[in-house]
Parts: C-alpha cells; structure tokens; sequence
C-alpha cells in the first residue's frame, strides 16, 4: 500500500485546533509560503488556473530562487494572453492590489481545457515554475483523478480541496476585495433597453443608489447571508450558503454547459463553446420549441403560462417537413434557451423551499454568454413574479480556483510548521 | 361579435347551484343524454379520445337514431384497432363493466396525432357519429385552439372543459372503476429482477400482502390525498392534489415528450415515437453522457454523487473523434435518460416542498416506454434514498379524456336542462 502526502483539508482545521491547544506556533508569518501561488480549479470540461504575482518586493525579502523563479513565470505568463493552442489568459478579470497572505499582489486568470492537463503539468515543471517541494493546491473533479496521475508520473504533489468550500471561499475571497462584482441584468430580453447594474451586494444596493446609501453612512462589507448559489460548468450544482463554512449541496442537474455544448455540437457541428454561443446568439427557438400559444392558440393564463411561454423544448421539429426550414442557429438558441430555462427554474425552487431571497449564478457556462445570462434573469424575473433577481458574478468561472489559491496558503504553512516538528501526517486514501 | 355557446366548467358549478336553490330539478335521469358520449383530450402531440360503449341496451330505451347511431359507430370504431394511418385503438386497456352516469358499458381508448384533428372532425361528421346537436366535450390546449375552427368550419361544438381539471378527474374515476391501475417498480434497473408491482392505492397496499390487508378489513375505497401528479405529454406539468377538486400546478418543465422526440429526430432520423423508444432501448447513454466517474476518476461521496451518477448529459461528445464511436442508439438513450433524470428531480423537490409521499406519474411519454419509467423509478429510489416510489397508471395518457368524458354528462345535461327553461348561456371569450 502506497502512502501518498496528500493532507485533506477537512483534516487542516482539527490539526490546528490540536496544535494551538498544545503548542504555541505563531500563525503570523506566512509569507514564508514558498512562491509562486497557484490555484488549480480542474472542471470536467475547463481547468482554471488562478496566480498570484506579488508586486510588493521591495518590502520583502524573497530568496533569489522565488524572485528568478516569479521571473520566468512572469515572462511566461503575464507578458502573453494564449498559451500553447488552448490556454487562454482573461485579462479583463485580473485583479490588482490583492492582498493575500499578507502580500500585496496581481491575480491573474487563466484557463485551458482539462483534457491538457498532463501537458499543463509537464510545462510548469519543464518551465521550472515550481520547485519540486512546491505544493499545487487543486480542486475540482480533477483534482482527484490527477492526483494519482501527477504523484505517480511527474512527482509532484496536488493538495485536494474540497470542490464545493473552494466555491463558496473564492466567492467570499472576491467579494470582499472586488466590490462591483456583482451585477444583475434590468430588461433582460429587450434589446435596446436592456442593461448591467452592478449589485452591491454587501449592502443590497446597487450603484444608482449607491450615493445615497453612503450618505447614510450605510456602507457594510461583506456578504449576506444567506444566500443560493448556482454553479453551471458541466454539470450544475445548488448551494445554499447560510454563513461562513455552513453551506449545503442541495440540488443539481446535468443539463449545464456539457449538455448545450454536446448539443451543439451533434445539432450544428459547432467545434467550441464560442462558436456555439455566437451561433446562438442569431437563432431563434421559436422555430424549434413549441410554445404555449403553438398548443393553446392563445396564452393558458388561469395558470399564469403566457402564449410564449415554451412549453415543449424541441417539440416542433418532430417531422422531416418541420426540420427543413430550421436553421443550425435556431437549434442552437433552442439548446441554450432549454438550458437556461431549466436552470433557472431548479434554483427559483431551491430559493423558494429554503425561504432565500438572493441567488447568484456562476460557473464558465456563462463565459461570453450574456445571451444565458439574459434568458436567466428573464426567467427568474418571470417565474418568481419579479420578487426574485437573478445575480451574477463577473468572474463567472474561477472562484474555484480562488478558493483554492486561498486555501493553499493553509495547507502548505501547515505542511511546513508539521515537518518542522517531526509530525509526518500521510493520509493514505488513493488506495481502494 | 361572435358569441360562440360554449359553457366553461368553471362555470357548470356555479350555474347547477343557483338552479338547485330556485327551482327543483331532478339531476337523476342523465341517461337522457343523447349518445354517443365522447371525451376528447387534445394535446400538443396527441390526441386522445376515450369512447363509452352502452353495454346494458336491454333495460333501457334508447332511441331508434341512438341504437343506429351506437351500431353505426361500434361497426367502426370497435371492431377496429386501427383507423386511417395514423388513428390506433389502445385495446389492452379497455375496460368493461364500467357505470357511468347510471349506464353500464365499456371504455374504449383511441389516440391520433392531434395534427389529423380537422380530418377527424370530418370523420366524426361524415360518417355520422355524432348529431348537429351533440356535445364533443374536449380539453388539452387544442380544446381552445379548434373550438373555433369546429364552429366556424364545421358547425359543430366542443365544450371546453379545463385540462388540469378533467386529468385529476379522470384519475379518480379510474382509481375507483379499476382496483389494479396503480403499479411501482421492484429492482427498476435490473433486467432480470425487475417487475412491476400492483399498488392498491386506496389502502397503500401492494399485491403481496393484498391478503393480509384483506383479512383485517381494512378495505378503504378510493385515492388517499394528498398525492403529486406529474404528467409528461410534450411539456410536463407537477401538481399538488390535497384533495377532491383541490389541486395545484405548482411546477412544469418543457424537457418532455416532445424534448425526447424532438432530439431523437434530429440526432437519429427516428420517425416516431416507437422508433425513438425502440432505439433507446437498445442504447447505452454512458456512451454519450459524461459521468461523475469520467471527471473524479471516483463517485464524490460526500456529497452522496456515486460514480456512475450523470454529471454532465450529453457532455462526453463535444469533440468530432468523441462523436465517431457514438451509435444512434446510445444518442436516443441519452435523450431518454436526460428526460426521465430531469423531471424525476423536479417531481421530487415538488413532493418534498409540500410535505407529500405519493408521486404519480402519467402521460404519454410513458406509453410503449417502460425504460422510461423505470429510469424514473430509480432516480426516485436514489435522490429520496429510499423513501419515496414512483407510482405509475396503467391508462398513462388518458386521464383527461377520461375526466372530460365524466364532465360532458354535467355539461350536456345541465345545457338540456337550461334549454328546456329557456334559459340562454353564451359566454363569449374567443374573442379579444
């Protein structure tokens, strides 16, 4: 039986609770955290990487070998936007002045698909961006089907978080640095009139009342509580969150970004997400999905179903005659609509069983989609009758990660302080 | 201005109160509603058209244009299984012996593509099977939208009678006429264990202790409320049932019926529905879908996800080569699995929102579909850990047909009577 370094971080917290109460470590100097910090969020379909480039050297004394080694890394990554054919750097989501770890610093957002995960970690060790000693704190359903992978192949260690406490910690991480955040869509189906109102969510405000508010000297910070997270990657996943660590997995479904990328591209050869979303973008699901007015000649309105409610996504193409005159950019739409509607309609229920008022809407589905985005607000304005608003998050698919690069300040301090006392913890559960 | 005679349901209570206080009916001698009595459900895919056959001619006096009409209509309808290409009969499902409105007779129940409709009218009309003056009463979406081509183009009339109300109708007419229509799933996923089991709703007992529960008399007759409905046409609507007459829509989804048939003619040129299921049947959507298992490498326990949980339907085949090794079979299986997965969630938060154990599911898409109910049967079983069953009905899309054929003694009856007293009823509300 094999013994693998791998320290869960739900053990973290025990351990030290167990070292305070014995011993008397200083919790204080984690900048000796070895550079560089990375956060590894790998997806089904998308692996986010999050890095923390310090830019305060000068009030710190980093070694020779962080300082060469945060070089290389920042000539590879900061000073390009694409990596290789699929890696792709978000600038527009960097953050600057972060504090971190007690550092002053850049976050930079990066992602790739999942399917170029060894080549990833062969580059980071051929690029020399870790030390063989540094630790790669990962989360996400790869974080688990790599680990074995990554300690077996490349002998390099990755620190599982768990997926769901990386969420909620990255959301809570931005939130609390980043206060236009997090924004919510006015008119979202109209064209010409619809618009994105940042939220301020610390206060429940949003920015045409933001003046007023401080005036009254209203200016909390923070989230609220409690709120529903929905996080649409691949898959989607229901949270209610109710404070700090005390949140719940309480509803999901597989009909996410897999389901209308899979779609896409069986229906419309679509090759990638952009391209289908773009697709989308010009359809129309009214030529593919049959609406409440297709069935009743008119609205059903004794139960509140508009005529243009859908009431059968798909449910016009059924016949060779029907399939002629639609367009791939239809089925498309048809796909997103069916996605987004469905969606909004797990969450608005989740909300309602567990009396909360707020829910936000994260996960790369809704990367370059305000066309989801929109058709979400749009249903969650329609089913809640405009009591519920649908939130939104601009760094939409990387609180993972975040959550994960915050986490690893923990993990590999705790690692550190452990070895340096002689305390070899070795939780061995790769094996069956 | 039109003014079209149609008398809502909604108001047939309403109207039969006022009678009984001022004047003194007798509501006894409905069999003096003129044969033939039909319902009508007309939905957005199919229609369906429930038949009752007078069995008990001897006692009592029909009219000569009756018995001719009635002899006329057995010859075609009765002694057929099938009518034009597309009109079938449900033989297996016939029942006979059954007391309605005082007469005793036999159900028949017939289904054709709600797009025949104007030619059935037709049929109904040239063949004679109905008088000018007889009462079609009908309901389903199409209820509204061809009440006004059946009276503009073929000077005929169809009472409208509500849809959610004629289903839960037809449900209790048949739950109290047929003791064995209600069944559940043993070992639903297993091809060698599974069975269905007779549910006997009225005492929550299934066919294996049937005896024991005879024994200690305890033999109560009828539904026990309160129950979900979740009826899956083209579209699926969930209702909350607390008691008779007292229901509820509280969900819906438009990933139904025809979101299977939709997605099985584009992806497998499948012509029909039979076609669809039978493609399904033999396909394997573990091929297509993206498991739990396919991104942890595992089932991610703590959360209670197994490994062979769908993570991400459809999300195993976004890329061309992923798309090359994919059968038809495995796509229509994928689709069917995607359905079934979906509303089984939605069914079950509905149930567990308003505190109800009973979940009933019908409609057509479970016609000629056990795979389809047995994959509801499991994701019963696995998301309530045991504690809640999907219950099915043996006449799966006929309830509103039912429940609209009960109503039309009500309606045609109460128009006589009104009639005879010179009482006048239009409502008009096909006009804006």
């Amino acid at each position: 039986m094999k013994m693998l370094d791998i320290i869960l971080l739900e053990d973290i917290d025990a351990i030290i609770e167990q070292l305070k109460l014995h011993q008397n470590y200083s919790f204080s100097n984690f900048n000796e955290l070895p550079m560089p910090w990375f956060g590894l969020d790998i997806g089904g379909t998308l692996t986010k990487l999050v890095y923390f480039e310090p830019t305060d050297h000068g009030e710190y004394m980093d070694t020779q070998e962080e300082l060469l080694r945060g070089k290389t890394i920042r000539h590879y990554l900061v000073h390009n936007k694409a990596y290789g054919e699929t890696g792709i750097r978000d600038e527009h989501l960097q953050l600057d002045e972060v504090i971190m770890n007690g550092r002053i610093g850049t976050l930079h957002f990066i992602r790739f698909p999942t399917d170029r995960m060894i080549p990833f970690i062969q580059l980071v060790k051929s690029k020399g961006f870790a030390q063989m000693s540094s630790t790669v704190c990962a989360t996400g359903g790869g974080a688990i089907k790599y680990a074995r992978e990554a300690e077996l192949e490349l002998a390099m260690q990755l620190h599982k978080a768990d997926e769901l406490e990386s969420l909620i910690s990255g959301i809570e991480f931005i939130a609390e640095n980043y206060p236009d955040e997090c924004y919510y869509y006015d008119n979202p189906l109209d064209d010409e009139k619809c618009r994105q109102v940042i939220w301020r969510w610390s206060s429940a405000r949003c920015s045409s009342t933001d003046e007023q508010y401080q005036r009254e000297g209203r200016n909390e910070s923070g989230l609220q509580y409690p709120y529903v997270v929905c996080n649409i990657g691949s898959g989607v996943s229901v949270l209610v969150v109710r404070g700090h660590n005390e949140f719940e997995r309480v509803s999901g479904s597989s009909i996410g970004g897999g389901f209308f990328q899979g779609l896409c591209s069986l229906l419309c050869n679509s090759q990638s997400f952009e391209d289908s979303i773009e697709l989308a973008t010009r359809g129309d699901n009214r030529n593919v999905d049959k609406l409440v007015g297709d069935i009743y000649g008119c609205g059903y309105e004794s139960i509140g179903l508009p005529s243009d409610t859908v009431a059968a996504s798909f449910g016009k193409i059924s016949s060779p005659q029907d399939r002629e005159n639609v367009r791939v950019e239809d089925l498309a739409r048809s796909a997103l609509v069916t996605t987004a509607n469905n969606i909004g309609s797990i969450a608005l229920n989740v909300a309602k069983q567990h009396g909360v008022e707020r829910i936000v809407f994260v996960g790369n589905f809704l990367r370059v989609n305000p066309i989801a985005a929109r058709h979400l607000a749009n249903a969650m304005n329609f089913w809640s009758k405009g009591s519920k608003k649908a939130l939104f998050l601009k760094h939409e698919g990387y609180f993972g990660a975040v959550g994960c690069l915050d986490k690893l300040v923990d993990v590999t301090e705790m690692r550190r302080l452990l070895r340096a006392k002689g305390v070899n913890i070795s939780l061995d559960e790769m094996s069956p």
